[in-house]
């Protein structure tokens, strides 16, 4: 028997769509560039030159925005002109007021856990936005907390499960990333369950190679969750 | 005797510069801006586009950054060039790699509150920037820990107090800024302390009625707050 006392859930792709609504204004960026070049590869541009900008910008949709102006006057030439940066900008503010679209199930689901378990939502970034999503969802008033990591990283999770007393042997976390939510709770010996969600950002996926085999539950929706984590409590 | 168990410590204009390199991008935007328009109310308008923009974008330098971009389209009628918006971008990246530059007598004042008593660095903002500048300062290696708010208000500060069990009467803060660091603290019944800094960001500041008169102190330096925490916990 494996005693649960304290789980932990994803929001962005897990609770919620979030990388939908990046690729919706990816692809209205993209449409927006057409007429400065007829360079195919600027989706890949875009998405490394925000890779290459985490380190110095972070997470989040203001990092993204930034990074979409920065590969829009890089790609243009220098020509990109004052109207098309207003633009951008809308749209980064637009994706940060876009409202919170629950994923199937997920209220059910959080409901069901909450009754028997201890739930955290844990996600990362940007402070104000995850917290307006939290509070937008109604689920802060179903768990127990939630907490917004600058990263999800193995020090980060052994940090929150140490202020909370809990062993990582004890500790469950279900989200869609194999890069933040799986790899570093599979590494500090805690139960990762992946929720794979329909689109990964690019940053979020694995080389193949980096995939344990073992050592972690993978379920086709948050609503297997319930009946998994009593499974694995029984 | 007022027994002080925990010493709550403000970062940006606290501990370190910031505001002032804030202004010295202000200077160099408005400078660039001087070629597109002849607006001497410029400083002005980017500074309520800014403050318009905090729902939105919350703190920190990418809002900034992003706010600049906005002033820059609207005061230039809508002719602010690529390039230009391109440099405007590399300031909010050199504000983001900005080197921490304590304030005079920092690490000394910190030492000697952490031998008797529990302080803690209470910032807000940015999650990442915050914390970099806080492992960048050394500091996180003599407090007893840090806390990102996503805003100094009251209802955070009882959140904060109540996580460690911590009565407001015993909480004593210190910061620059009336609106974050005192006003609250105020009106929670803790014992706050001001120490101003040279310049202070339009948001912070605090409409002179709105000042309460007495409940807090106000000191010079934060050199002098060990032994005003002394004196009144003796």
């Amino acid at each position: 028997m494996t005693e649960i006392k304290l789980i932990g859930i994803d929001a962005d792709d897990t609770l919620w769509q979030s990388e939908t609504f990046f690729a919706e204004v990816e692809e209205k960026f993209l449409n927006l560039m057409s007429k400065y070049s007829s360079d195919t590869s600027l989706e890949k541009s875009l998405s490394s030159n925000e890779i290459t900008n985490l380190r110095v910008f972070g997470y989040g949709v203001k990092s993204f925005t930034l990074s979409m102006i920065e590969t829009a006057h890089l790609a243009s030439g220098g020509n990109i002109s004052s109207l098309d940066i207003k633009q951008i900008i809308s749209w980064g503010k637009e994706l940060l007021q876009h409202p919170v679209v629950l994923l199937d199930g997920v209220e059910d689901a959080i409901a069901e856990l909450t009754r028997d378990f201890t739930v955290f939502i844990v996600t990362k970034g940007d402070l104000l936005h995850q917290r307006s999503k939290i509070e937008e969802s109604g689920l802060d008033k179903l768990v127990a907390g939630f907490d917004i990591f600058h990263e999800k990283d193995p020090e980060s999770y052994l940090d929150f499960l140490s202020e909370r007393n809990v062993d990582p042997v004890n500790f469950l976390m279900a989200g869609n990333s194999l890069r933040s939510d799986v790899l570093p709770i599979v590494s500090i010996g805690g139960h990762a369950v992946h929720i794979p969600y329909e689109l990964t950002w690019d940053y979020e996926k694995v080389a193949e190679g980096a995939v344990p085999k073992s050592g972690y539950k993978v379920i086709e929706g948050i609503t297997e969750l319930p009946n998994l984590v009593v499974d694995l409590h029984a």
